[in-house]
């Protein structure tokens, strides 16, 4: 049982770090170092995926070039394992299509001095649906 | 490490479970059998606290008598210590004020032949807001 006190650093400087790879088609590859090869579970506006491999094949999947997003809230809890509890709410514009709200979900692991992302849920869209 | 092969089944009993409490403001301070005493964590928009008692006093502090909810998704995901993470999105009409759209994340973990909820984080107005 091992709170880490810096859970909120923690999970804000994940988002933006994960974000300004995702957000650069050109970067976006790089995430596969945020997940575990095997183990990461991503649940993609329902569709359950493991391991980073698949993970990425999936965000590489996505068509659009430009990304316009705006982060509404970061709710971060520390976790009794070391790991950190993320919750996102913002707004994503993709290309000319018009602004969705979506809700993205981490669940950080410690490994070694760093984190890496063990769950991921997103959901797009969430304004038009609730 | 042990996922759960009916994280899926967990996931939604849990929510139906939950929120059968506490729509009812009868059977609302039922949900402390569902905290941990000291270490369950809840984050109520951007507020975070610890522990059941604290936690079903800020529930019980809600003023509303009547809840008319609509679930929109439940997306579960099996934890390697043979917890459930789950994420809501649905929408919320306190007694005369108009719909919102809310956003709830559990974390579940394994105790005896059962769970209970390690964390719990909400957001309202996800709609105006996001």
């Amino acid at each position: 049982m091992a709170l880490n006190p810096q859970y909120e650093e923690i999970g804000k400087g994940f988002v933006q770090q994960y974000y300004l790879l995702f957000d650069n088609p050109s970067t976006r590859s790089g995430l596969a170092n945020f997940y575990n090869v095997e183990t990461s579970f991503m649940t993609f506006e329902g569709q359950q995926i493991q391991g980073s491999l698949k993970i990425i094949e999936k965000l590489q999947s996505l068509a659009f070039q430009k990304i316009n997003r705006i982060i509404t809230s970061v709710d971060s809890q520390p976790m009794f394992d070391g790991g950190v509890l993320i919750n996102v709410l913002g707004r994503l514009q993709c290309d000319d299509d018009p602004p969705h709200a979506y809700n993205q979900i981490f669940v950080l692991k410690p490994v070694a001095n760093s984190f890496y992302c063990a769950h991921d849920i997103f959901r797009l869209n969430i304004h038009d649906t609730a």
